[in-house]
């Protein structure tokens, strides 16, 4: 009884203790940039981390939160209370606020939205009916905008009363008294300018606006060719409803990429590196799956020529060769090609030059890779002995394979967007598919040509 | 020589109306954003945009020439004159005529460069001194820098005075009597703030500067970090010499992320989709020179195990399967585990978490596939006879390599990185070396196995 009370007051200790230290990492970290103060957090275990940030100023925490890699975001979210995270989410801008929202159990959500202002929960609430991938879905709904009848000190007089209400601002927008874009405003045109000069003359109106549904890759496009800093975003009215900002589109550039990177091999977008593994296992199994049906024809194709492969063994040994060879040949194909239509560089209009350039190329490695493989084949035959005549086999198998794919690994990507398919998704499927086949195709078929021959020879000799 | 004449009259005609065609091109494109215009370009063929291009006003011409693609680029820049070529460079901010001066031919670039003002030409000049790859070749060496004794007033009457001389300006940087960083001032602040009010009360200090020699993607991690729109670059003596401006961190994200699916399926991150066949030849050969030596051990394994295969030809057709489908766990496992160090979200310390992980998921995806596979060679051989036995060998060889994909796919592209080699270029080669090799390994022992007690047993029976 006595040891059990020590106890209980040793653990009162510690927790005061605990507490303390809690507090001073608080205080140590509170003074770092927000997204310091998230690395710091990704490296401490879950329940810690909820209690440092449990101690940080709303403000600083909102952005911690939202500099959080994904793993570590979603473990905190989940260990705060809805209090806590109405605090948080109440200071950000609304569009992060709407993705972290968005990301909420439904009833965790609804609570959140009634715990913030009406105001913020009504933009919210806007921002959350657009499509996760449009520009409605990356736009905020602050921004600042002036009218054109102004001049130069009475827009800068109009902002300085919104001083608080907006942050991030590069750009102003102006707009015509029924609230329709009518062009930017450069920050740096509006200071430099004289106090009497007309908004209108420092209106630039070459600068797109785009509309809320158009598609977040278009818009990153944007972006990238007019050298942005940040967009206006209207209704199909032409009413201004929002902006978006450089820095969600550097995150869009990055996501579009790995996307593209992971669904190239199979990989579903969302994996996460450290998902639970029985997750990553259900987004790995389709691809799979598919990949034993397409081998499967392959191993038929092998199994349907055994007799050939019992009288003449070494042509098991040039499958992996032409097989391995001709799918890297592909992969390298439809990559360039794949990777040049997310980036804009090709289109559908380009096929003829594309397929013919990839045909040359592929003419010039096949033969090359041919002569190398094929003249191993007949050194080896020479010396140890065996039919040299197997060396062409090889060899014009692995040349015919790299047309294979040259022709497959151009015009499966561009076929699959033609039928609307994100071409990153499929071609590599389809193209180790041909390539393995038709390249044991070009194996088995050639060399039971040769075997015929070898058993007409035997059969004239033996006649 | 009537007819002659007429010809030469007619040529003359037609030159005169396709001059005025061009006029009227030129005219019609000079009023769209440069964006546009270099669209426009790449749509004609080389002479006509050349002359296009020449009749736009030299402003804008430069815009047009940094946003064509890179191949509409070069065979732009070949055909125009160094005069014009000069003209354009000189009206460029200096990261850019760097850029461009830098892949012009040494002859023609030292030309260009006696063209140009001579302060142009000492800061291009001072800029090619860095590194393609780092902060001072990304940086500008314009930037507007104000000393924090001034007030608000003050220093926006400094920018007033220089309010032609630098472009997209989103920040104002702080520096001492001696040119030393200070701090940076947003915009916004300097707008918004009372006339009176002392530069030093509007610096915010917590935002990095960078040296001169940091990589590229150290630079774009920090703009993602602290989502800026501008970075100070500074000497090691902590002088401002410049600033980089996220336009061109756009551009460095989205070249890292082609760089790495480039180099992951072996191809060369400078290969163009419209570069000669040669070039692109000459850029695969290694990769596939190699891929034939790696795949060669494979066919030298199989070769040797020739007695195996013609005693169960079976075998033969289970070894596209056990090492295509090997192939592509270890491809996925790797790309997961490169994009994930590319981002940051992993890093060496993380090495026993993600094999535990990949480990697990290999073994579930291991288990399905082979009970699949398994599974249908066990009815097969049930139905159309042969040794059950052998649906064994292939589930067992699938499951075994689906343990090799998790330990090669997470530990080759680790080893790579401590090894300070880009994870993205070779784990490819040595991830499916392996996978194939091992799988191949396992196929043929087992059955192997399963043959000599097939052969013992019959042994058995015959005594």
């Amino acid at each position: 009884m006595a040891t059990h009370t020590i106890g209980l007051m040793k653990e009162k200790g510690n927790t005061a203790l605990q507490d303390r230290k809690l507090q001073d990492k608080a205080r140590f970290v509170s003074k770092l940039h927000p997204g310091d103060i998230a690395d710091h957090l990704e490296d401490m275990d879950a329940e810690e981390a909820r209690k440092v940030f449990n101690l940080l100023d709303a403000e600083i925490a909102s952005t911690v939160l939202l500099e959080l890699e994904d793993q570590a975001k979603q473990e905190l979210i989940e260990r705060l209370s809805d209090n806590r995270l109405a605090e948080v989410v109440e200071e950000m801008e609304s569009d992060d606020a709407a993705d972290i929202i968005a990301a909420l159990p439904s009833e965790v959500a609804q609570d959140v939205l009634e715990k913030i202002s009406p105001e913020d929960k009504e933009e919210v609430e806007e921002l959350l009916r657009y499509g996760e991938e449009t520009a409605g879905g990356l736009m905020q709904a602050e921004y600042l905008a002036v009218e054109t009848h102004l001049t130069a000190a009475g827009a800068i007089e109009k902002l300085r009363q919104n001083a608080d209400s907006v942050q991030h601002v590069h750009n102003v927008f102006a707009v015509t008294s029924n609230g329709h874009y009518a062009g930017t405003i450069h920050l740096y045109e509006l200071v430099t300018a004289e106090p009497n000069a007309p908004i209108e003359s420092l209106v630039d109106t070459g600068l797109p606006a785009v509309n809320v549904n158009l598609d977040q890759e278009e818009v990153a496009r944007l972006f990238k060719r007019y050298d942005l800093i940040s967009l206006p975003v209207i209704e199909g009215d032409g009413r201004l409803v929002g902006r978006i900002t450089v820095d969600d589109i550097v995150d869009v550039i990055e996501d579009e990429a790995s996307e593209d990177i992971y669904r190239m091999v199979g990989l579903d977008e969302d994996e996460k590196v450290f998902d639970p593994a029985f997750a990553s296992f259900r987004k790995r199994v389709p691809w799979l799956l598919l990949k034993l049906v397409a081998v499967s024809f392959a191993a038929a194709l092998v199994y349907v020529h055994k007799g050939t492969i019992q009288q003449l063994p070494i042509v098991a040994a040039f499958l992996p060769i032409v097989g391995g060879i001709g799918g890297d040949a592909g992969t390298q194909t439809f990559t360039m090609i794949i990777r040049n239509l997310a980036l804009g560089t090709v289109n559908l209009g380009d096929t003829r030059r594309m397929l013919l350039k990839q045909l040359f190329v592929g003419m010039q490695l096949g033969l090359l890779v041919a002569i190398v493989a094929g003249g191993a084949v007949y050194a080896v035959e020479r010396v140890w002995g065996g039919d040299p005549r197997l060396s062409i086999v090889l060899g014009a198998a692995l040349m015919l394979n790299f047309l294979i794919a040259a022709l497959a690994g151009t015009l499966v990507p561009l076929m699959l967007v033609k039928l609307k398919v994100d071409p990153a998704v499929a071609s590599g499927l389809f193209v180790t598919f041909l390539t393995d086949l038709l390249g044991f195709v070009f194996v088995l078929g050639f060399a039971s040509a040769v075997m015929s021959k070898l058993v007409a020879a035997s059969s004239v000799a033996a006649g």
